[in-house]
Protein backbone atom coordinates (compact mmCIF):
# COMPACT_ATOMS: atom_id res chain seq x y z
CA UNK A 1 0.00 0.00 0.00
CA UNK A 2 1.03 3.27 -0.52
CA UNK A 3 -0.55 7.04 -0.98
CA UNK A 4 -0.32 7.69 -4.82
CA UNK A 5 0.22 12.27 -5.09
CA UNK A 6 0.38 12.89 -9.27
CA UNK A 7 0.08 16.54 -10.76
CA UNK A 8 -1.30 16.13 -14.39
CA UNK A 9 -0.43 18.04 -17.75
CA UNK A 10 -0.80 18.48 -20.66
CA UNK A 11 1.66 18.43 -23.21
CA UNK A 12 2.53 21.00 -25.34
CA UNK A 13 5.55 20.28 -28.45
CA UNK A 14 8.30 17.70 -28.90
CA UNK A 15 10.93 19.28 -26.17
CA UNK A 16 10.51 15.59 -23.87
CA UNK A 17 11.45 13.81 -26.65
CA UNK A 18 15.01 13.93 -26.54
CA UNK A 19 15.08 13.17 -23.29
CA UNK A 20 13.51 9.58 -22.93
CA UNK A 21 15.43 7.01 -21.09
CA UNK A 22 12.99 3.95 -21.06
CA UNK A 23 9.05 3.35 -23.27
CA UNK A 24 6.46 0.72 -22.21
CA UNK A 25 3.54 -0.20 -24.02
CA UNK A 26 0.63 -0.47 -21.82
CA UNK A 27 -2.93 -1.89 -22.31
CA UNK A 28 -5.07 -1.16 -19.15
CA UNK A 29 -8.59 -2.07 -18.62
CA UNK A 30 -11.18 -0.75 -15.72
CA UNK A 31 -13.11 -3.16 -13.72
CA UNK A 32 -14.66 -1.14 -11.27
CA UNK A 33 -14.60 3.04 -11.39
CA UNK A 34 -17.33 3.54 -8.57
CA UNK A 35 -16.39 5.94 -5.79
CA UNK A 36 -14.93 3.55 -3.32
CA UNK A 37 -12.39 2.27 -5.35
CA UNK A 38 -10.89 2.27 -9.12
CA UNK A 39 -9.90 -1.12 -9.88
CA UNK A 40 -7.80 -1.65 -12.94
CA UNK A 41 -5.55 -4.31 -14.52
CA UNK A 42 -2.48 -2.98 -16.66
CA UNK A 43 -0.26 -5.09 -19.06
CA UNK A 44 3.06 -4.03 -19.80
CA UNK A 45 4.99 -4.75 -23.17
CA UNK A 46 2.52 -7.69 -23.32
CA UNK A 47 4.99 -9.39 -20.59
CA UNK A 48 3.51 -7.94 -17.18
CA UNK A 49 0.52 -7.74 -15.56
CA UNK A 50 -0.25 -5.35 -12.52
CA UNK A 51 -3.89 -5.31 -10.86
CA UNK A 52 -4.11 -1.86 -8.75
CA UNK A 53 -6.74 -0.74 -6.39
CA UNK A 54 -7.01 2.64 -5.41
CA UNK A 55 -9.13 4.13 -2.94
CA UNK A 56 -11.34 7.47 -3.42
CA UNK A 57 -9.26 10.62 -4.08
CA UNK A 58 -8.48 13.16 -1.77
CA UNK A 59 -7.26 16.63 -3.60
CA UNK A 60 -3.96 15.03 -5.44
CA UNK A 61 -3.52 12.16 -3.32
CA UNK A 62 -5.01 8.60 -2.99
CA UNK A 63 -4.28 4.92 -1.27
CA UNK A 64 -3.06 3.33 -4.22
CA UNK A 65 -2.19 -0.81 -3.66
CA UNK A 66 -0.32 -2.85 -6.72
CA UNK A 67 0.22 -6.51 -6.97
CA UNK A 68 1.25 -8.34 -10.24
CA UNK A 69 -0.02 -11.50 -11.38
CA UNK A 70 0.36 -14.25 -13.63
CA UNK A 71 0.03 -12.48 -17.19
CA UNK A 72 -2.91 -14.98 -18.50
CA UNK A 73 -4.77 -13.51 -15.70
CA UNK A 74 -4.10 -10.55 -16.68
CA UNK A 75 -4.86 -10.89 -19.89
CA UNK A 76 -8.54 -12.81 -18.59
CA UNK A 77 -9.47 -9.57 -16.74
CA UNK A 78 -8.30 -7.33 -19.34
CA UNK A 79 -11.11 -9.37 -21.53
CA UNK A 80 -13.53 -8.71 -18.60
CA UNK A 81 -12.70 -5.21 -18.23
CA UNK A 82 -13.46 -4.71 -22.25
CA UNK A 83 -14.49 -2.21 -23.39
CA UNK A 84 -13.34 0.14 -20.63
CA UNK A 85 -9.80 -0.19 -22.00
CA UNK A 86 -6.93 2.64 -22.94
CA UNK A 87 -4.23 2.15 -24.44
CA UNK A 88 -0.77 4.49 -24.86
CA UNK A 89 2.77 4.34 -24.37
CA UNK A 90 4.70 5.70 -21.30
CA UNK A 91 7.82 7.67 -21.79
CA UNK A 92 10.23 7.87 -18.66
CA UNK A 93 11.69 11.42 -18.79
CA UNK A 94 14.04 12.71 -16.29
CA UNK A 95 13.81 16.09 -15.31
CA UNK A 96 15.88 18.00 -12.85
CA UNK A 97 15.51 15.65 -10.26
CA UNK A 98 11.73 14.59 -10.73
CA UNK A 99 11.07 11.86 -12.98
CA UNK A 100 8.38 12.48 -15.47
CA UNK A 101 5.81 10.04 -17.31
CA UNK A 102 4.73 11.11 -20.51
CA UNK A 103 2.19 9.25 -22.08
CA UNK A 104 1.22 8.80 -25.63
CA UNK A 105 -2.35 7.80 -25.95
CA UNK A 106 -3.34 5.30 -28.76
CA UNK A 107 -6.51 3.82 -30.26
CA UNK A 108 -9.36 5.50 -29.04
CA UNK A 109 -7.70 8.75 -27.66
CA UNK A 110 -4.79 8.52 -30.84
CA UNK A 111 -3.87 12.52 -30.11
CA UNK A 112 -3.68 12.93 -26.71
CA UNK A 113 -0.37 12.98 -24.74
CA UNK A 114 -0.11 14.10 -20.88
CA UNK A 115 2.88 14.32 -18.54
CA UNK A 116 2.20 13.24 -15.12
CA UNK A 117 4.72 13.50 -11.90
CA UNK A 118 4.48 11.63 -8.75
CA UNK A 119 5.33 13.79 -5.46
CA UNK A 120 6.19 12.87 -2.13
CA UNK A 121 3.57 15.49 -0.51
CA UNK A 122 0.68 17.39 -2.24
CA UNK A 123 2.74 20.81 -1.97
CA UNK A 124 6.23 19.69 -3.01
CA UNK A 125 7.51 21.90 -5.49
CA UNK A 126 8.12 21.04 -9.06
CA UNK A 127 10.69 22.88 -11.17
CA UNK A 128 8.38 22.65 -14.42
CA UNK A 129 9.72 21.80 -17.73
CA UNK A 130 8.98 24.01 -20.80
CA UNK A 131 7.39 21.32 -22.29
CA UNK A 132 4.39 20.93 -19.44
CA UNK A 133 1.75 22.69 -20.69
CA UNK A 134 -1.95 23.46 -18.92
CA UNK A 135 -2.49 21.63 -15.49
CA UNK A 136 -5.27 18.80 -15.32
CA UNK A 137 -4.82 17.47 -11.81
CA UNK A 138 -8.38 18.05 -10.68
CA UNK A 139 -9.55 17.56 -14.40
CA UNK A 140 -12.06 14.30 -13.68
CA UNK A 141 -11.94 14.15 -17.87
CA UNK A 142 -8.10 13.32 -18.03
CA UNK A 143 -8.05 10.37 -15.22
CA UNK A 144 -7.56 6.96 -17.55
CA UNK A 145 -10.31 6.03 -15.82
CA UNK A 146 -13.02 8.22 -17.47
CA UNK A 147 -11.33 8.04 -20.71
CA UNK A 148 -11.45 4.65 -21.08
CA UNK A 149 -15.10 5.15 -20.94
CA UNK A 150 -14.72 7.68 -23.03
CA UNK A 151 -13.25 7.83 -27.11
CA UNK A 152 -11.98 11.25 -28.24
CA UNK A 153 -9.74 13.53 -26.71
CA UNK A 154 -11.05 15.75 -24.34
CA UNK A 155 -11.15 19.86 -25.48
CA UNK A 156 -8.55 21.55 -23.36
CA UNK A 157 -10.28 23.67 -20.50
CA UNK A 158 -10.10 26.98 -21.35
CA UNK A 159 -7.30 28.55 -19.29
CA UNK A 160 -7.97 31.50 -16.17
CA UNK B 1 -7.43 -18.30 -12.21
CA UNK B 2 -10.16 -20.61 -11.92
CA UNK B 3 -14.03 -21.39 -12.44
CA UNK B 4 -16.13 -20.90 -9.51
CA UNK B 5 -18.98 -23.24 -9.99
CA UNK B 6 -21.38 -23.51 -6.55
CA UNK B 7 -24.65 -24.19 -5.25
CA UNK B 8 -26.25 -22.60 -2.04
CA UNK B 9 -29.00 -23.88 0.31
CA UNK B 10 -30.23 -22.47 3.40
CA UNK B 11 -29.97 -24.42 6.26
CA UNK B 12 -32.36 -26.73 8.43
CA UNK B 13 -31.60 -27.83 11.64
CA UNK B 14 -28.30 -28.87 13.81
CA UNK B 15 -27.61 -31.86 12.16
CA UNK B 16 -24.01 -30.26 10.63
CA UNK B 17 -22.63 -29.60 13.50
CA UNK B 18 -21.49 -33.03 14.54
CA UNK B 19 -19.16 -33.29 11.53
CA UNK B 20 -17.37 -29.73 11.32
CA UNK B 21 -13.69 -30.10 10.68
CA UNK B 22 -12.56 -26.84 11.12
CA UNK B 23 -14.10 -23.15 11.00
CA UNK B 24 -12.74 -20.25 10.06
CA UNK B 25 -14.36 -16.42 11.14
CA UNK B 26 -14.39 -13.98 8.17
CA UNK B 27 -14.74 -10.76 7.55
CA UNK B 28 -15.39 -9.71 3.87
CA UNK B 29 -16.19 -6.26 2.19
CA UNK B 30 -16.76 -5.30 -1.50
CA UNK B 31 -14.82 -2.66 -3.06
CA UNK B 32 -16.96 -3.02 -6.62
CA UNK B 33 -20.17 -5.66 -7.31
CA UNK B 34 -20.97 -4.12 -10.88
CA UNK B 35 -22.00 -5.99 -13.65
CA UNK B 36 -18.48 -6.82 -15.02
CA UNK B 37 -16.47 -7.58 -11.89
CA UNK B 38 -17.28 -8.61 -8.07
CA UNK B 39 -14.06 -7.31 -6.12
CA UNK B 40 -13.77 -8.60 -2.44
CA UNK B 41 -11.26 -8.24 0.47
CA UNK B 42 -11.82 -11.37 3.32
CA UNK B 43 -10.10 -11.28 6.20
CA UNK B 44 -9.88 -14.84 7.58
CA UNK B 45 -9.36 -15.27 11.29
CA UNK B 46 -7.96 -11.27 11.31
CA UNK B 47 -4.19 -13.51 10.33
CA UNK B 48 -4.59 -13.76 6.57
CA UNK B 49 -6.22 -11.31 3.81
CA UNK B 50 -7.40 -12.63 0.35
CA UNK B 51 -8.17 -10.07 -2.62
CA UNK B 52 -10.50 -11.86 -4.92
CA UNK B 53 -12.23 -10.75 -8.25
CA UNK B 54 -15.44 -12.66 -9.59
CA UNK B 55 -16.89 -11.85 -13.52
CA UNK B 56 -19.61 -12.34 -14.63
CA UNK B 57 -21.79 -15.14 -13.21
CA UNK B 58 -23.39 -17.26 -16.21
CA UNK B 59 -25.79 -19.67 -14.57
CA UNK B 60 -24.20 -21.16 -11.84
CA UNK B 61 -20.64 -20.87 -12.92
CA UNK B 62 -18.11 -17.45 -12.77
CA UNK B 63 -14.79 -16.75 -13.52
CA UNK B 64 -12.57 -16.32 -10.17
CA UNK B 65 -8.95 -14.72 -9.51
CA UNK B 66 -7.86 -14.99 -5.92
CA UNK B 67 -4.43 -13.28 -4.44
CA UNK B 68 -3.60 -13.51 -1.54
CA UNK B 69 -2.08 -9.98 -0.13
CA UNK B 70 -0.29 -8.44 3.02
CA UNK B 71 -2.39 -8.33 5.97
CA UNK B 72 -1.88 -4.57 6.59
CA UNK B 73 -2.87 -3.87 3.23
CA UNK B 74 -6.11 -6.58 3.55
CA UNK B 75 -7.08 -4.74 6.53
CA UNK B 76 -6.93 -0.89 4.57
CA UNK B 77 -9.18 -2.06 1.82
CA UNK B 78 -11.51 -3.46 4.02
CA UNK B 79 -11.98 -0.05 5.23
CA UNK B 80 -12.33 1.28 2.01
CA UNK B 81 -14.79 -1.51 1.53
CA UNK B 82 -17.34 -0.29 4.51
CA UNK B 83 -20.25 -0.51 4.83
CA UNK B 84 -20.35 -3.09 2.34
CA UNK B 85 -18.95 -5.86 5.29
CA UNK B 86 -20.34 -9.40 6.39
CA UNK B 87 -19.14 -11.04 8.79
CA UNK B 88 -19.55 -14.61 9.27
CA UNK B 89 -17.76 -17.76 10.37
CA UNK B 90 -17.24 -20.39 8.13
CA UNK B 91 -17.48 -24.66 8.78
CA UNK B 92 -16.03 -27.32 6.96
CA UNK B 93 -18.30 -29.81 6.93
CA UNK B 94 -17.41 -33.07 4.53
CA UNK B 95 -20.88 -34.70 3.44
CA UNK B 96 -20.14 -38.15 1.36
CA UNK B 97 -17.43 -37.16 -1.15
CA UNK B 98 -17.83 -33.47 -1.06
CA UNK B 99 -16.72 -30.59 0.93
CA UNK B 100 -19.66 -28.54 2.31
CA UNK B 101 -19.28 -24.91 3.58
CA UNK B 102 -21.56 -24.02 6.76
CA UNK B 103 -21.91 -19.84 6.72
CA UNK B 104 -22.91 -18.94 9.94
CA UNK B 105 -23.37 -15.15 10.10
CA UNK B 106 -22.79 -12.09 12.34
CA UNK B 107 -23.04 -8.70 13.22
CA UNK B 108 -26.27 -7.03 10.51
CA UNK B 109 -26.88 -10.46 9.40
CA UNK B 110 -27.39 -13.01 12.65
CA UNK B 111 -29.19 -15.59 12.06
CA UNK B 112 -28.68 -16.37 8.64
CA UNK B 113 -26.81 -19.82 7.80
CA UNK B 114 -26.44 -20.94 4.12
CA UNK B 115 -24.48 -24.30 3.14
CA UNK B 116 -22.25 -23.91 -0.15
CA UNK B 117 -20.72 -26.89 -2.11
CA UNK B 118 -18.28 -26.23 -5.15
CA UNK B 119 -18.91 -28.11 -8.10
CA UNK B 120 -16.63 -29.37 -10.88
CA UNK B 121 -19.24 -29.50 -13.17
CA UNK B 122 -22.79 -27.43 -13.30
CA UNK B 123 -24.83 -30.68 -13.78
CA UNK B 124 -22.25 -32.51 -11.31
CA UNK B 125 -25.01 -34.99 -8.58
CA UNK B 126 -24.86 -34.34 -5.01
CA UNK B 127 -25.70 -36.36 -2.05
CA UNK B 128 -27.75 -34.18 -0.24
CA UNK B 129 -27.87 -33.65 3.36
CA UNK B 130 -30.15 -33.89 5.73
CA UNK B 131 -29.90 -30.43 6.50
CA UNK B 132 -30.01 -29.28 3.01
CA UNK B 133 -32.98 -26.70 2.65
CA UNK B 134 -34.29 -24.85 0.36
CA UNK B 135 -31.50 -24.19 -2.70
CA UNK B 136 -30.98 -20.28 -3.32
CA UNK B 137 -28.37 -20.48 -5.51
CA UNK B 138 -29.37 -18.20 -8.44
CA UNK B 139 -31.90 -16.16 -5.77
CA UNK B 140 -29.38 -12.72 -6.18
CA UNK B 141 -30.55 -11.81 -2.46
CA UNK B 142 -28.29 -14.29 -0.46
CA UNK B 143 -25.41 -13.79 -2.60
CA UNK B 144 -23.02 -12.18 -0.22
CA UNK B 145 -21.93 -9.37 -2.49
CA UNK B 146 -26.20 -8.48 -1.69
CA UNK B 147 -25.79 -9.38 1.90
CA UNK B 148 -23.31 -6.50 2.17
CA UNK B 149 -25.61 -4.07 1.12
CA UNK B 150 -28.66 -4.89 3.22
CA UNK B 151 -28.66 -5.65 6.59
CA UNK B 152 -30.80 -8.47 7.95
CA UNK B 153 -31.75 -11.76 6.55
CA UNK B 154 -33.68 -12.33 3.67
CA UNK B 155 -37.40 -13.66 3.99
CA UNK B 156 -37.07 -17.57 2.37
CA UNK B 157 -38.13 -17.83 -1.13
CA UNK B 158 -41.34 -19.40 -1.26
CA UNK B 159 -41.64 -23.22 -2.38
CA UNK B 160 -42.65 -24.24 -5.47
Amino acid sequence: MGVEIERKFLVAGDGWRACVTSVWSMRQGYLSTNAKATVRIRIVDDAKAILTLKGPTSGISRAEFEYEVPIEEGRALLEIARPDVVEKSRHIVPYRGLEWEVDVFDGAHAGLIIAEVELSSPDQAIDMPEWAGQEVSQDDRYANASLSRQPGVPQPPTSG
